[in-house]
Order: C-alpha cells, then sequence, then structure tokens
C-alpha cells in the first residue's frame, strides 16, 4: 500500500488528511507541537504535555466512518461559564492520554483507536515546542514567541525559529519520514504549521534523506501571518527553510492560478517542481475535500514514487 | 440469559457490577442522580447535566477487558494546580456526551460503547436530583441537602427524601426493572445510594410490581452517614422504604454474620427473606469481587426466578 506523510498544524492539515483518508494508503500525519492559543494554551501553561489542540484536529480528520460519534464528542467545546468553558472534550481526553503514558505516540496511538482513524498521528517533536519569529518592523525587526502570537501579529515574517533550539524529532516520525513514499506538506499556516517541519535539523534531513515523492499544497485563502506573500512567495519561503530538500508537485487550487499560472509556474520551477492548477475551492477559503482527493489521489496513482 | 438490574450508586454498586459482570447475564446498571460531591459537584454547579461521578463508577466497573485501556483513561483524575485538577477525565468526557446528546440514555450507551461495557447503564432519574435527610439532633431534627453533606453529616439520620418532590424515574429505567429476572440493592451508602430508588414513587412501584426476585447485599464496613447503624437495622431500614416491595435473599459478607447470625437472621425474616451468609471481605473493608460473583451466581443459577 502506498505510503503517505502528511505535514502540518491546524486546520489545513485537517483539510489534507481528509482528502487523503477518502484514498486507499498507509496514512501518517506528523503535527507540529507549537500549538499554543485558546484552550491548548490554557492547558500548556501547567501541563508539561504535548499541546493538544492540533493533534487532536488530526485526530478528528482522520476517524473512521464508524467512529463518527466519538469524532463529534472530540470537536464538542464546553460552552457556558465554568472551568471547562472553551475546552473541547478532546484536548481534555489526549491532555489525559498524555499524561498517562510516558511515549506520547502511545497516548496518540491509543486515541487513534478510540477514532477508528486511518491514519497514524505522530507528533514532529516528542516535546513542547515554541515559535520564535523575527517580523520586519520600521527599519529593524521584532521578535515575537509562540504560534498563535505570531499567526496573529502585524507586520511581516522575516524569519521563524523553534525554540528549545536543540529539539530533535519524534523518532517514529522519522522512520515514517524514512519508509514514505509521498511526502504531502501543506495546506496551512505557512510560518506556523508547515515551514517548523523543515525548522527541526534532523527531520529536515529525514525528509531530504528519504525517497518520497513531495508534493506542496498552497493555501486557498490569505492569512494574516503571510499577509501580503503571494503563492509565488510562499513556494519561495518554503524553499529558503528546505535546504536539501527536493519537491516534485506544487498543488494550487486557487482559480486564479488557472487563469495566469506563471509566476508561480516560475517559482514551482525554481524548485524543480511541476505546477498542478485545479479549482479546488469549496467556498474559496477552505479545501474541496472531494476535489482535493481526486487531484492527489491523481499524483499517487500516476506517478506511484 | 438471565436479566438483572443491579440498583446503586457509587463504589458499593461498582462492586455489584464487578461481581455481576463476571456472570454471563443480561446486565443493567441502575444508578442515582443525586452525586454532588468533588468533581460532580464542580460540574453540577454550572451545567444542567445529570451528575457525572456515580454513572462513571459504574460504566468503568461494567468495562470489557479490551477496553481497559480506555477505563483506565476515564479513572483518571487530573493533578497539577489548574482548571482540571481532581477531575476525573471520564467525568469531563460523560459532561461532553450529556451535552451532545438530548436524552441522557442516548449519552450513557455511547459512553457504554466506548468502554464495551458489559452492562447497560441508566440512570435513575434523567433530570438530576437531590437528596435531602432529617437527622436527629438533640430533642429534635435538622434538615440537610446533598448527598455529600448527608453522607459526611454527624448525627443519625431520620428520614430521606428526594428533590424535587415530584421526580419522575428514566422510562428505561423503568422497562429495564419490569422485564428483569433479578434486582440487586447493594452494596453502598445505604440512605444515600442504595434507598434512593425506592424514593422514586414510580420506581418503587415498578420494582414491586416486577416478577423479578430480589437479592439485597448489606456492606461490610461502617459508613459515617450509617454510623451506629447494625446490619439487622439496615435491613429494618429498607423495609421501611421499600413498601410493597418484597425480598427473597439478604446476603451478608461480614464474618460476624457467620459467627452469629441470630439478630440478622430475624431482621431477614421480617423481609420474608433467606439470610445467605458467607466471608466475603477482601480486606475487612470492601467487597472480594470473585467471592461477591460465587454467592450471586449460585443464588441466580440455583433458584432460577
Amino acid at each position: 500500500m502506498t505510503r503517505v506523510v502528511a505535514f502540518g498544524g491546524g486546520r489545513g492539515l485537517s483539510a489534507a488528511l481528509r482528502a487523503l483518508s477518502r484514498l486507499d494508503l498507509d496514512l501518517t500525519a506528523v503535527v507540529t507541537v507549537a500549538d499554543d492559543g485558546g484552550s491548548t494554551g490554557d492547558i500548556r501553561a501547567t501541563r508539561p504535555v504535548l499541546p493538544p489542540g492540533d493533534l487532536r484536529k488530526a485526530l478528528i480528520a482522520t476517524a473512521g466512518p464508524d467512529e463518527s460519534e466519538t469524532a463529534r464528542l472530540f470537536s464538542h467545546r464546553f460552552g457556558g461559564q465554568d472551568f471547562l468553558t472553551g475546552h473541547p472534550v478532546g484536548n481534555v481526553v489526549l491532555t489525559g492520554l498524555l499524561e498517562l503514558h510516558a511515549n506520547p505516540v502511545d497516548a496518540l496511538d491509543a486515541a487513534a483507536r478510540l477514532l477508528g482513524s486511518r491514519a497514524r498521528v505522530l507528533p514532529m517533536a516528542c516535546t513542547p515546542l515554541d515559535i520564535e519569529a523575527d517580523l520586519f518592523e520600521g527599519d529593524g525587526t521584532r521578535t515575537i514567541v509562540g504560534q498563535h502570537d505570531i499567526a496573529v501579529a502585524d507586520g511581516s515574517v522575516k524569519e521563524v525559529r523553534l525554540l528549545p533550539a536543540g529539539a530533535t524529532a519524534c523518532p517514529e516520525a522519522l522512520e515514517a519520514v524514512a519508509a514514505a513514499d509521498w511526502h504531502v506538506f501543506g495546506p496551512g499556516s505557512w510560518y506556523t504549521s508547515v515551514i517548523p517541519h523543515l525548522l527541526l535539523p534532523d527531520l529536515r534531513e529525514a525528509i531530504g534523506a528519504a525517497h518520497a515523492r513531495r508534493i506542496v499544497v498552497l493555501n486557498l485563502s490569505e492569512e494574516k501571518e503571510t499577509d501580503g506573500l503571494t503563492l509565488a512567495g510562499h513556494v519561495d519561503t518554503l524553499r529558503r527553510y528546505a535546504e536539501g530538500v527536493r519537491f516534485h508537485y506544487v498543488v494550487s487550487g486557487d482559480t486564479r492560478t488557472l487563469a495566469d499560472p506563471g509566476s508561480l509556474n516560475s517559482a514551482a520551477q525554481s524548485l524543480e517542481a511541476q505546477l498542478v492548477a485545479a479549482d479546488l475551492a469549496a467556498d474559496g477559503v477552505t479545501h474541496d475535500v472531494a476535489a482535493l482527493a481526486a487531484v492527489l489521489g491523481n499524483l499517487l496513482v500516476e506517478d506511484g514514487g
């Protein structure tokens, strides 16, 4: 069975996973562990567990058809005005599992069993990380720490790094990366969900050394952290962090690319990758899962890796 | 398959359910919904859901062998010092399920599926209730409300009632009671976990009208709410609340009953019930599950109902 590893963080990775889950694949998600907003931020503030939010979204996106009720439970966010308010049930469950298992991979495998997941969901690293960014400001830069704060900050990103500096990748993620036939990057928040995988030296090296073919799925909507960055700019930015990593396909679902592929085609060629343009927008903002599955399925079948 | 309904509340009901789950039965637990201590009290304070604590314990006690890890997750009580501290994961999961399902029976059936439960766990009533007690004090009485406060109050109980006064039983519980071959009461906190089932008029009538044979399992250890009440006194108290309900067996696992069954034998006979005395103590305080299963199994097999 074709082995696919999908890299990403929150909602963007969920879109890729929902699409890939429709195909008959041996699927692994490798998820960022720098999530620090909302419920996850509250949990991280006092508990030394992996941030559950992005992991929860990946697990829900791959839940099996018989476990849709459990997926709904994991997604349920408490309303009201008490200690549970704003927390999704799944974040609390994952926190409990992460406390019960010394290896977070065992906790995530247990969660995947509860949800009948059609993918293995692995953390990028086995310990929580943070993202640090230098943002252009006036003639200089300012530095901020934290995925959420970076995502909503004014000013464009000059550079991102991971904290702590010496962090290493989860061994199970390295194994999956090495064994994969395909690597899929994006869609998702470019600096805080897609690029972080390339910021861990051992993970970037494993990606570059793997025989897999690589697909980049570009975003449909603009996000504050990449305000003003064109789709070609997204490709250029990725290339800057992907030293030693070859990409084979750049998928753009934006109808504007179909109309005028010029600059994006050039950017893809600078990666030695082929541009695949299609209309993949469900509502102009999010990917149509069936359409994305069709495009990815064609690439995975036509180019068997 | 022999249909058994076990009535109770917290730890005592769990002991009965662990024993009954070892037998090949069609098992239903009917659980009090007046739990208001600790984590459950915090949740009840702001959320109009059934109190999850006793329901969680019953579900965990009946979890299937392949779901022991999920049972361990449900039991995991958060440590530390934050908003989750002191809450078992299962209470949060049950709260989520109870918010997602209009009928709490659907929520409990969903939880039972997650745990591979060997029993159906039903609430006594579909809405949260409270227990009110009159306690002897000096020459008069004082009245307190709340299962937890009653359980730890000084002074012996004169009478217990349910609030609100017009509460009715859960329809699914009434059906299970009517269809059962056996009803099992106790062990457990006598006034706050065992007797409450007899305080709901329609549930008491359904119990009395059912063709089931009835077993009462007495406690091994003394509890504050029944301080000074002998085992014979427990039987007499139960009889007082069980108008129209016939009992067939009174099981005492206390070795002192084996040595001197006199007064308890008389109390059982006043119920027209037969005393079954055995050594059922695991540690002098809690029931040995295997021994309790053996005694209950013998009764259920020898006296086919």
